[in-house]
């Protein structure tokens, strides 16, 4: 028995997200039809996280504990072999049975991808969020710094349930514009849920002035989720990297 | 009565292609249908080209006649108020009635996309060729230099009809690398059904060393369409610009 940690990309836009539900088609339920074609019986696929309906990765990790020997390099052929076209296994390794994929992460990393043009892209329809009004990534780089630390996020979060530990640290932030895309990236220990969409959002209202110049750590300590901005569209966010 | 020149933009991916057909979903029905709500009738709408289905255009040029006096501007942001969000319309102007979108045209210039990496990326299969073998830009950018100037193109045509004239005159063509994405930009008075794939899958054969370094000249004088490349598949290709 070993236990293969694999890598994936995906394009999320046919999907209900990560996880398995019933009466709609999600990643982990096509990456387990997948896995029953190469191992030969469907395995437990463990995931590093959920993500939304519409949701991309540029990089997801996962779990399956197999006892046939299969060469890492030939599972990552063999599953692409399965897989439909905007699915893809990038790389696979054996780790320790103490690894899980959730539990081990040290940190994730999202971008989410805020196309600034005036008219829209019929391209980036389900890969960005359109804002047409002009963005000041200087003002807002200054801005986003009050969301760096340690601190309660439980205004930053659409669904809460009571036993949930809602502070998480966050490690960096930053805006970036190239052209009429700006990208919103931002490292974390961990993220609620749609706290990083809601980050957007928020920025985007400092950005019209509805939060006014240095409101925002006024904004995380009230734990208010109305105080917050809107949550921003799920087709501009990607799961960027996650750290072991 | 006046003569409006509209540029659209559409992600080709769900329609198939340009022209009307019975039984499949054009860009220009969809395109038709929204002048139909703008402007209260179905107004014949004459474009600039038909592309096949799955191709993309970065710029694609369609005329229609009306009797209303819609500033140009409303035009656009009706229009894009009943298109659906992967075909935009980004600019609207009067013209002449000598003018015709098609017949008036100086010369098109197509783009296509190529990505050169070696594992597949899921979100580029609707707008790319993935091609795995790696290619040397600068020897095909020298290679494709055979294909300019005022030549009898019928060996890189899919469908001929008799009356058809094949002799085209290419104005410019270049391979450019960014990173993984391999652009091949050609410019020509026209082109003929799938000439620009042709092209493509030719230059994809030269690269593998299938058609020797310099055997291109012979290749189109031949105009024999099984010594050319396969034709490459339709979503890597983009109309790019329309010269007036």
């Amino acid at each position: 028995m070993k236990r293969l940690l694999i890598t994936i990309q995906y394009d999320g836009s046919a999907y209900h997200g990560w996880q398995v539900q019933k009466n709609a088609l999600s990643v982990q339920e096509v990456f387990q039809n997948a896995v029953e074609k190469v191992f030969g019986k469907r395995l437990d696929v463990k995931g590093c996280s959920r993500t939304d309906s519409g949701v991309h990765a540029n990089m997801y990790c996962l779990c399956i504990d197999t006892e046939m020997s299969i060469e890492n390099e030939n599972v990552v052929l063999a599953l692409n072999t399965y897989l439909p076209s905007d699915i893809a296994v990038i790389d696979c390794k054996e780790v320790d049975f103490e690894f899980h994929p959730r539990y081990s992460c040290k940190s994730k990393e999202y971008v989410y991808k805020i196309y600034n043009g005036r008219i829209r892209n019929p391209f980036l329809e389900k890969y960005a969020l359109h804002y047409r009004f002009p963005i000041d990534e200087e003002y807002l780089n200054k801005e986003a710094l009050a969301f760096l630390g340690t601190q309660d996020y439980s205004g930053f979060c659409s669904v809460k349930r009571d036993v949930e530990d809602t502070v998480r640290t966050v490690k960096s932030v930053s805006l970036k514009r190239e052209g009429d895309m700006v990208y919103f990236t931002v490292e974390a220990d961990g993220f609620l849920y749609n706290m990083v969409r809601i980050m957007v959002g928020t920025l985007l209202f400092i950005n019209e002035g509805k939060i006014k110049e240095g409101e925002l750590s006024d904004i995380i300590e009230s734990k208010n989720r109305k105080r917050a901005g809107k949550t921003a569209k799920p087709q501009g966010l990607y799961l960027n990297k996650v750290n072991y």
